[in-house]
């Protein structure tokens, strides 16, 4: 695979709990982690838009024909807004990975889940779906879902997206981005 | 100079007649384009506070004792803002270099200062006490104003910051970010 394949990378920003919405970061980078292009979008806090938004922002952007996968910091945007990777891949036909530097700990989102929403076992079922893979790398581990892609796939993607640390550029800058605009300064990691 | 610097990148974003503020992102880069952080303030359309707000991003950026030099987009920020580059270096000790791809036209720029300030002289004054070095580079060259730097220091942390094109890469992200969160995905040039 190329180091200069063009990836979007996806994060929320941080948010209060009397926010109702929440900014989403979009970038557009090469693997070799030149960025390319920034988009903003936002999602509905605890809200089920989480798919949409990602749908247009990866239909709408100028690099849509460029994109040859999307990595998405998490499973969710904007709290428990689930992102249904299946039909985000199959909508768009790019291939699409989540990322989470911590274990998602599945029985406590279920908890959470079942406490907080009527349609718990909606947001449960497209997180549950797909398989988690444990991807080393030359730092701690990371989790990855992924849709259209093989493990091969994922972890070759991740792997030349990846300059310093763990987590891939894409996310890393969509991450710094969201939390900088929103908090004044970023902080933090993605 | 080495290629693992920090250097500050500060835009203005774009804004609408009918805007009063408009946003201003800082980035902290290394020389070699990894981005590690990002600040957002903003400044008054045609105000006198871009001076000020620049000191401010400077001075409580956490990244501070790692600068070695900021950039930014312009000899204004917000339309006829503009940035005193000598008083943001005699307050800060950091060097500071403003970037253009354009050659400005000053007979034009007094012009339309003339037309739209009363307090027109003190914004001349700034803009015109600098000298505008012509900077090469692999492309087109580039116009620069310096504090705290002689020309060639400026062509070394230029050319050091350069990875495609004429634009250093502190400009050309805060440029991308600034404009991408404002309009929804980023567009142009710095």
């Amino acid at each position: 695979m190329k180091k200069q394949i063009r990836i979007l990378g996806i994060d929320d920003a941080p948010f209060q709990f009397t926010d109702t919405k929440t900014n989403v970061i979009g970038v557009i980078m090469r693997g070799n982690g030149y960025l390319e292009g920034v988009i903003r979008s936002y999602v509905t806090i605890d809200g089920d838009d989480a798919t949409r938004v990602c749908k247009e922002i990866i239909q709408r952007t100028r690099h849509r024909k460029q994109l040859k996968a999307a990595m998405i910091d998490g499973i969710a945007l904007g709290g428990f807004n689930i992102v249904d990777i299946e039909s985000l891949y199959k909508t768009t036909k790019l291939p699409i990975l989540t990322i989470t530097r911590d274990q998602p700990d599945f029985e406590k989102i279920k908890h959470a889940l079942q406490h907080h929403f009527s349609d718990w076992e909606q947001r449960w079922s497209i997180i549950s779906r797909g398989n988690l893979w444990t991807v080393t790398t030359q730092h701690k581990p990371i989790y990855v879902q992924a849709a259209g892609l093989t493990l091969q796939e994922a972890k070759d993607i991740i792997s030349l997206s990846t300059i310093r640390g763990a987590i891939p550029e894409p996310v890393r800058i969509a991450h710094l981005i969201a939390s900088g605009i929103t908090r004044g300064e970023s902080y933090g990691k993605a």
